[in-house]
């Protein structure tokens, strides 16, 4: 049975996030339904991770079984055709050795986080960045950053009710880097906690704020400690932009 | 009485333009009612120009005369206030002088027109670019659209509704890039026909199909007949970004 990979684009503000829920509109739910008006056959649909509600993304990737075989642009297409009016869209498709298991198989996953550093409120970008009023020193913000690189105990950065059996990650990348008002977090490793990302933006606002040093961001680290996180940046600044294999 | 520019972003989706009219929501009768509410008078915000229904601002600029004096900062937040809860952003007002006219200092205009070039759907960008389907040569796009810079009559390029008395205009730039699937062309002149920059971007589209050379586009250009124009692109890829004065 063939095996497809789908690189798959989503506005997550409609829904409960990427993972199929009994009553509420999921992207995987979406996905799945639209395979099955595809093929005619129930097919679940596994993605390379779970993004929360709200969470964008431009190249969440996944992978099915399908039993008829397609010719990957028409099935990318056929998929496309279905999703509407759904804010998801199959960006390709290809054909994959049944080896290849969209979760297991990822050797880096690459988030972009989107601020926009502006008093004014946001006229196009609504529900696209999180809007931050105060001045950030991104410099300090990327300089602190670096402190969080490298295998840890990413406990503070962790959601309580994040189900990962270890709490230990090594994050690869941490850049926060600023063009105008636009401040972008951009970072990379093989896997994540539950809410690690929105968890380390945060706490990096609170150090672009001046509310923290770069001492006082490593601090929280080393307390291992969910209590000692700053704040959780909201989840529409947020998009799963690439993942590696 | 200060006078006042402002400078302002908006998304065009839900306006009929700029221009305030009777019975529809327009971005000039919303930015009205929000000085009205700010300083208590009827007062009119004059624009550097109309945008199109559905076409955007990212710096779209005005003027107004408040008789009340305001810190600009002040102003802006304010008017930001009741704005709310439309897609219109004031993102920075300052005083001055009562020569300043945002509609006859205006030296330069600068516009953006965004592509995206896929098969897909748009998840994340729908209503803020035009998706065309296939393949652009945005090399040969760029290469044909120096033929229209400088000084000429536009008529072929011209809304038949236009009301300027004169179809002569001298366009200044003409730029077409590509990054991934994004095309994206870049225009300023001193001013600009109704319809021009989205009937310049439509005919450029032509060229990228390998519909037209860029000498059928120099022949449409000389031909001074509206009815030699390409496709008109929809408004909802165009950016009003910079007035310069």
């Amino acid at each position: 049975m063939p095996r497809y990979k789908l690189t798959i684009e989503y506005d997550g503000t409609p829904f409960c996030g990427w993972q199929l829920q009994p009553t509420l509109p999921s992207v995987q739910g979406a996905l799945e339904a639209a395979v099955r008006a595809t093929c005619g056959v129930a097919t679940r649909v596994h993605g390379s991770g779970r993004t929360d509600a709200g969470v964008h993304a431009t190249g969440q990737v996944a992978h099915c079984d399908i039993e008829k075989e397609f010719r990957p642009d028409k099935l990318r297409d056929a998929l496309n055709a279905h999703l509407r009016p759904n804010p998801i869209a199959v960006l390709g498709a290809e054909t994959v050795p049944d080896t290849f298991e969209a979760r297991f198989s990822a050797r880096k996953r690459h988030y972009r986080y989107r601020i926009v550093n502006r008093r004014s409120n946001l006229a196009l970008e609504a529900g696209r960045v999180w809007r931050v009023p105060q001045r950030l020193d991104s410099e300090a913000m990327h300089a602190a950053a670096q402190r969080l690189i490298g295998k840890h105990d990413f406990t503070t950065f962790r959601d309580t009710e994040c189900q990962a059996k270890s709490p230990e990650k090594t994050l690869d990348q941490l850049d926060v880097v600023r063009d105008g008002d636009a401040v972008t977090i951009l970072t990379s490793a093989r896997s994540y906690l539950h809410s690690q990302v929105r968890s380390m933006v945060g706490s990096l606002v609170w150090v672009g704020q001046g509310r923290w040093t770069a001492d006082d961001l490593a601090a929280a680290l080393a307390a291992r400690n969910r209590a000692a996180c700053g704040v959780v940046a909201p989840p529409e600044g947020l998009y799963l932009v690439r993942v590696d294999y």
